[in-house]
């Protein structure tokens, strides 16, 4: 039942002090889902020992270099090992052809990457599987830029075992019930659904906000959500950078999670100018003290409720 | 006086045991010349204190993704921290494609970038600057691929400072002498040239031999380097592995250093197979003794004889 979020990368556009481009694995229930692919990451799945096998989906916000040099390598890589499973691309269109202009140079590529251009300008599901459903989350940059909204998908209501043997329920009616449905025994009572069975938990949803400027418009986008990561190039002091190159500072990302109710806000794209970085979450924290500083390898659990 | 070899990174295809991609510097009287720039370039140039401001030109071998990935990201992080100055790449023509399919989504490209098709079927001077002539090295790989040698300038003959007073000599002749002009005195009498000059030092000389199989036609080429790195992908018990992907093990690389008479061998490019290195090593030495082990952030000096 895990839905556990991976920070491969926290730095912004320069890389420094051993901080790696953005990049990001969400494990839900040992499949993974990767989002944005900056330079190094293939080295970054061996650091940190992620098995690139398990990914099958991957996500990128928007064609900065930050958020998509990593590509190559990771594709090239995967071929030398054998991947026989496609590859699903989900980004900006214009992806589609750098990757392919690289592609004669990949050795071995033994598998097929496809590619799925995605809206940037409105949220919509984009994917689904039976763990998850995938949203865009538009974002104000200085290019089209979208993030991602992960929400797991509601699990059925679960069968109370003890009830089984006592109303002598065939198996066969079961998936019916967890579905909600009574049960009618056979000599026509009704058990109701709410005494056989137990609700569900919550579905979980991790939100992704990298790069952005501070945007309203996201607040009902990510409401509630368990966990959002938003990004914190600057703090206030430098604002005037942080406007001219379209991105947050770590206050903007506290405002958000705070009129958005999240439960955990995580920061990252840290600016190459900070070596230290507690001014950052001393700034949000103000604002929004359930606030976790992103790190490279860095893990946040989201548990069930 | 410098002439330095710094390895950025020295694995092969795939990156392991945090060694990353094929990259070097050579530092020539700390003017910077770049030879193949893997994954991760901009990281390492971080890691090793490294400036990247004083590389003006750079040399890519061929176009398998291990040898230029890290491009892009080195190119924007350049232009984000405000370069200015040209950049050459040398390397296949269609290295260029490549890179200007890139270049719309590098934000703030604030210098030129040239790019300078090279030869990989012939030994030819490909560029010279006051320091250095590099020449062109064929290599025989799976696609077309060109080593480089660099070859120190050829310096002028030191003048011996206490024959200029003892003679007389005005010291608008002295050029003239450095460049092995005999002095004529007011008397008539001739100083010959070896007498008031020194012999200048042996100009210095580095071979890169990345990727190939072993290839005798490299030894007149090589001949006599004082720093000769060659790839040793594989060691002799791979060598069915090394003849089908077109590498070479530690044995032939050793081989040609031998033959080739070079003062110092260093290996690299090892396989994502060799967790210890020491069996190329030892494999090495047998044949050739002065053999190093290639290492990530390693460093060769190669001083002045």
């Amino acid at each position: 039942m895990k839905f556990e979020l991976t920070l491969l990368g926290t730095s912004g556009a320069v890389p420094a002090y051993s901080r790696f481009p953005t990049m990001q694995v969400l494990n839900v229930q040992e499949t993974l889902y990767m989002i944005d692919c900056g330079e190094g990451a293939q080295m970054r799945f061996t650091d940190y020992g992620i098995r690139w096998g398990r990914l099958k989906q991957l996500f990128i916000s928007h064609l900065h270099g930050d958020h998509f040099y990593g590509l190559p390598g990771l594709i090239s890589s995967m071929g030398l090992n054998g991947r026989k499973e496609e590859l699903t691309l989900f980004g900006p269109a214009a992806l589609e052809s750098m990757i392919r202009t690289m592609m004669p140079y990949m050795t071995k590529l033994s598998f097929e990457i496809k590619f799925q251009p995605i809206p940037q300008d409105r949220h919509e599901l984009i994917f689904e599987d039976r763990r998850v459903q995938v949203f865009t989350l538009p974002l104000q940059h200085s290019i089209a830029a979208a993030g991602f909204l992960f929400r797991e998908r509601q699990r059925p209501r679960s069968m109370r075992g003890e009830l089984i043997e006592k109303y002598g329920i065939p198996y066969r009616q079961i998936p019916a019930i967890k579905a909600g449905a009574d049960y009618v025994a056979e000599d026509g009572s009704n058990i109701p659904n709410e005494l056989l069975t137990t609700p569900p938990p919550k579905p979980r949803t991790y939100a992704y906000c990298s790069d952005t400027v501070y945007s309203e418009s996201l607040v009902p986008l990510v409401q509630g959500a368990d966990l959002l990561y938003h990004e914190a190039t600057f703090c206030e002091r430098e604002r005037p950078q942080a406007e001219r190159t379209q991105h947050s500072t770590a206050m903007d990302a506290a405002r958000i999670a705070r009129q958005a109710q999240v439960r955990q806000l995580v920061l990252g794209h840290y600016s190459s100018r900070y070596k230290y970085l507690d001014v950052l979450l001393a700034e949000a924290c103000q604002l929004f003290p359930d606030t976790l500083l992103g790190s490279d390898g860095g893990m946040v659990n989201v548990p069930l409720r």
